[in-house]
């Protein structure tokens, strides 16, 4: 059982941690603590104690220490990039944000081990070039490598679109140093690739979104760099196809097949309509098409060759009707930029109701087409707007709201057609989040599709980590029925 | 607190799980027992009230349920082939033995999505055949795969020849049915790709030995089949050498490179003398040969081309000195046929210490050069025999003994010489168990090892899981100091 605790912050301990972190690392100016207060999709309002910005893991182990005994309530954060609200404090003023951003040193790059130790702050993007800058490449990439940090990225088991060749972000991690809800420090950055002593303590913290400790540095797996990537966007004769063509493309590449993206052909229409730069490329809209991407490790045209070689057959199969392919990196480029600006089509056409699902690969053309039949009898007009990465079985179900519909009477069936979609999914034993998290948005939607005996052993994992309650209250547990 | 128990079986209870059984489900003859009360190695021997072979996850889960209550305590058991004693019963009679070989079908193939859903008991090599009957790759493969159980391969996380590429056991798996201590069955057999609702709970039990549960059945990610395999048995110039080989290896292949086994050189004649078929295949004994292998997805012998290329500038650069190119199927499988008899040469050579460590890639040279002066200022003219998965890191460092000691005086430093190489290993934040784990074996060692920290937790989940400590008592996790 959680302890009742006062929220009220003890002042000599909020002083004791202000005295560790030094003035560097100790935001309270509402202003500048104003864009670390709202979640990414601007959902979320909250407010906060103070922002730490510690510097080192010893500085976070003795704040949590602190905080630990004084019951000060911590929400961890890192780029505030999330799609779940998991690293949005509550709106008590009691909570303390510790944001992870200074702590942002590559420790070590071992091109020879083929890993790079970094510090939980570090971007996203500085850590692809890092490893760029030894000839390796660390394979995590989503749209908001930019900015998110891998600290962020590894507590919440991010995806994105390397999965299919690379695993996800758990799949990158041979080690972790993590301090404790009580400031004790696991110090388990080790570089091996083999190690079987005792329990998997990583894959505990690894996707907890913050609420068992906090992931102060890792030991992340890099791979070959590509010297040449092969992309085309192809036109598929129906949706079935596309878990034919990915059988395919797995086997005739050599499981070098990085990509694959499913998009309805209409929203390569709206990105033109919508977003500067885009453009429609086939010169009719067909129902679906997909954005694949093979690697090659030579600069010879091999990977190309591969990719030709395969979209032939497709062709003569019947199952790929039309193709672009990129004769230049700017134009792979381009529809790579295309891919991203269907997101963007999708905000400025109206209001949107938003899944993250994930199904057997085998089955999600009949998980669209169930989505839809059930998303339209609840709401005729609805526009469905299913893309992403099938490579994995992930599909960002997203709905845009029908022509001329007030927004209000749209997203007062969000529950609803969240429920309808959601049902689908768990009638295939598919996830209602495949790489967005729980976080707040999706807690209470947890108790519908997991067992009691998965939901007892997590409040049971929870409270033996973190017995006070005092990590990331209110996020990814749901409470009791 | 592990709880006191009376160790004494409650005869009723057992009673009751021989009724849930069923005479198929139950062996008590002394002869019928005795292979599976003595590890693989023949170095524990133990008892037990009697071995239950269920036929279903509700026998186990009925089984467990009634021992949990009885407080009776369970060793479960697969292909009894681990080399830590982790299957093997104490000798005080009180355990229950549960083996779980007759649980063995193959629930499910799903090519399109590259799964297959497996009970525990399946022989991995059946898994592997069942596999490339649907066009697919299990890459799990090891020496025991003839009698090995997939249920034990995920419970003690195996390795093997293929992990550089694939990854280990765990890496291998999207979803687990898992019978917890008390009787209750966690059903989480999903077969996603991506699926971020809560804390990861299949890697707790991934690797944990028997100690928090029994695993039922899995669902395993399955690859492309590999069309051909190009492999070369090489001669370099120095043990330097196979680290850069290795790097440039992963590079050129586009990392389709499978295996990368260290041999010493004179371990082929050691495998010549000792072992029937087994050939010296060079002219000369040369310090280190590395068997390596490729896969390719076609049929055109491209791999091969691939392999040639690579050895080529390796030959130019001065890094290989030889190579052995098969030229057939038959002549690749006589080099992993040497590859295994290198094993039974050193049994035959005379008495054997062995280690399972693993230290970063790059550091593996210097690991090999500062266990084998740690080694031989013990005991001048020991014979190190270190071979095995360089790819992975993981060395098995073995001993033989002086030429003409005798046995006892050279295991009577068997202790020393453990510890010395582990001081190396460790020196290097290797790990003491690569790939076998931790059993009965290890235990101890372990607390030299894993910071209090480390231990604590593992402590805390074993006490979560199995607060009776029922589950394969004595094994991997060690008493306090």
């Amino acid at each position: 059982m959680t302890q009742m605790i006062d929220k009220r912050p003890d002042p000599e301990a909020l002083s004791r941690i202000k005295d560790i972190l030094g003035p560097k690392g100790w935001v309270d100016d509402a202003d500048d603590l104003a864009p670390w207060l709202v979640d990414s999709r601007g959902v979320y309002h909250g407010r906060c104690l103070g922002m730490a910005r510690p510097g080192s893991v010893e500085e976070v182990s003795q704040v949590l220490a602190v905080a630990y005994d004084a019951g000060i309530e911590i929400v961890p954060q890192g780029g505030n990039t999330g799609r779940v609200g998991g690293a949005t404090p509550d709106d008590t003023g009691h909570q303390l944000l510790i944001n992870m951003g200074r702590m942002n040193k590559v420790r070590d790059i071992d091109a020879a081990n083929y890993t790079m130790t970094v510090e939980a702050g570090c971007i996203l993007q500085d850590i692809q070039r890092a490893a760029e800058n030894a000839d390796r490449l660390f394979p995590l990439s989503l749209g908001a490598e930019g900015s998110c940090q891998i600290g962020g990225n590894l507590a919440s088991n991010a995806g994105g679109i390397n999965v299919l060749r690379y695993g996800n972000a758990r799949d990158l991690v041979l080690g972790l140093e993590v301090v404790l809800p009580d400031g004790r420090i696991w110090t388990g950055l080790r570089r091996l690739r083999k190690d079987n002593t005792g329990y998997d303590l990583k894959h505990l913290f690894l996707g907890s979104e913050g609420t068992l400790g906090i992931i102060t540095a890792a030991v992340l797996k890099l791979f070959p760099l590509p010297k040449e990537r092969a992309a085309a966007l192809v036109a598929l004769d129906s949706l079935d196809s596309a878990v034919t063509l990915l059988e395919k493309a797995r086997t005739a590449s050599a499981d070098a097949l990085m990509s694959f993206e499913l998009m309805p052909g209409f929203s390569l229409d709206w990105a033109e309509k919508h977003v500067e730069g885009a453009k429609q490329p086939f010169e009719t809209t067909y129902d679906w098409t997909v954005l694949m991407e093979i690697g090659g490790t030579k600069m010879d045209g091999s990977a190309g060759v591969a990719l030709e070689g395969l979209l032939e057959e497709a062709f003569e199969a019947g199952q790929v009707v039309d193709a672009i392919l990129p004769q230049s990196e700017e134009q792979r480029a381009q529809l790579w930029f295309l891919r991203e600006a269907i997101v963007e089509a999708q905000n400025r056409e109206g209001a949107q109701i938003k899944h993250d699902v994930a199904v057997p690969v085998s089955l999600v053309p009949d998980f669209i087409r169930q989505a839809n039949a059930a998303a339209i009898a609840l709401m005729p007009g609805i526009r469905p707007y299913p893309f992403g990465h099938v490579g994995d079985g992930n599909i960002h179900y997203n709905l845009s709201q029908p022509v001329d519909m007030p927004v209000e009477t749209f997203f007062a069936e969000q529950e609803a057609i969240h429920r309808a979609v959601h049902d689908v999914a768990l009638s295939m034993n598919g996830s209602i989040s495949a790489e967005h998290g729980i976080g707040r948005t999706k807690r209470d939607e947890l108790l519908r599709c997991k067992s009691d005996v998965e939901l007892d052993t997590m409040r049971a994992l929870k409270n033996l980590f973190d017995p006070k309650g005092l990590m990331n209250p209110g996020k990814t547990i749901p409470a009791p029925r």
